[in-house]
């Protein structure tokens, strides 16, 4: 099997399924060659296990700050651009409409909706368009933002368990913000999908409120639903560019 | 034919959609008892034909300022409370992706997706309380958000023509409020649904964008639309609560 993508930049890494890709990725029999991981303070104690990542694989695991993250991830790419951005980092919020601060809901938004896309644009086109390949592919130029089923407005999933009001808001705006992208896209070569990992076991702040709406019987693991997750990236094209899937690769209503 | 409501609020009520929604309530064979127009400056040059509006009906149509509106509302009303909030405040945004001011789209997000949804909720409370109706009805007591068309993600209508980004993320919001009130606010009586009032020929800083999206052939006038979004309005029920709607009453994707 091909690599995945010969460059990859994961976002919000040094936890929950942001260091599981870049764990996994690195792993994997034909590793990307350039994997950078990025997140808010990786020389902190937070993110003690993504640096750990980084020194088993030195050559592949860079960790570059996210303040100048594009010069540096430019820099090690020369001119091959970047193919494959996974917009993974986000925050939870449990706030319902009565109990919200305006702040939060827009602090949440901007985090989730908008993140490091502006930035890396150019570092994907340059990928797409240098690539040699034809059609939408995560090995061609594609962006992956990780979004969650509670962002879905169509299953409007429980919302008397856990109202999050400003969690899902932004998380409906990013799902239309990827679509959006898919579009505008498409013709320079860069795909863009939304993926639902699944309820998983992380630390993330969501876990508590999630915990309601999982199903106790199955648990999804960090290990499995990021398994899952690269299977569907590796079988994602131009059909499935704009698409809103879960970890198994089943369409999910906006 | 019964009033559509006892009392209504419209947002946004000095121009376009609003204004026309707060002239035909008015001049219907049976006004609402109480018409509650704001706007963001009612006293100014932009609001003089809401102050003519205000002139004709001076027993039924109010202009209470932003500030302090609830309190001047709720003082109008006495023990009532308010049946039927149109929350049709909106500013438009043209911004792509590329030329997109974060903090633009915080403030149009903030605006069209929270507005005075969180202020008006009480009075809305004690009107669905008060009523002696069962079921949901705009006139027992209900929230209305004026969306678009551009906001559903599932359609992503002519990103090529008008990106917008930021407003059509927060409209795309807007409609996850919508529906998640519309699950939270059910069991307390108060219908919650979303509105596309058509591609109208308003000023609002949509028009020059919008009119590649109209049929040239089809242009709906904002009587038009208006007439239509009150009879859709009176049909609402259990059924639409939730629901996302166009001006003749056809159902939208998300």
């Amino acid at each position: 099997m091909a690599a995945l993508a010969r460059s990859v930049l994961v976002t919000g890494s040094n936890r929950g399924i942001g260091l599981e890709l870049v764990r996994q990725l690195a792993a994997s029999p034909r590793p990307p060659q350039h994997i950078f991981a990025t997140c808010r303070d990786p020389g902190g104690p937070r993110g003690k296990a993504l640096q750990e990542l980084a020194a088993q694989h030195p050559n592949t695991v860079n960790l570059p700050s996210i303040r100048g993250a594009v010069r540096a991830v430019g820099s090690h790419l020369k001119d091959q651009g970047l193919n494959l951005l996974i917009n993974n980092a986000g925050i939870s919020s449990h706030a319902t409409l009565l109990s919200l601060d305006s702040q939060e809901m827009l602090s949440v938004f901007a985090t989730n909706a908008i993140g490091p896309l502006q930035e890396f644009l150019p570092l994907l086109e340059k990928a797409a368009k240098g690539s040699g390949q034809e059609g939408l592919s995560c090995s061609r130029a594609a962006i992956i933002n990780v979004s969650t089923k509670l962002g879905s407005i169509g299953l409007c999933l429980g919302v008397h368990q856990a109202p999050m009001y400003p969690y899902r808001a932004s998380k409906a705006a990013q799902n239309m913000v990827t679509r959006c992208l898919a579009v505008e896209l498409q013709d320079k070569g860069i795909l863009c999908t939304a993926i639902h990992p699944g309820w998983v076991k992380t630390d993330m702040g969501t876990e508590k409120v999630l915990g309601y709406l999982r199903t106790p019987s199955a648990p999804l693991t960090v290990e499995h639903s990021v398994r899952g997750i690269l299977t569907v990236l590796a079988s994602l094209s131009q059909d499935t560019s704009g698409a809103f899937l879960d970890w198994e690769g089943n369409s999910l209503p906006w």
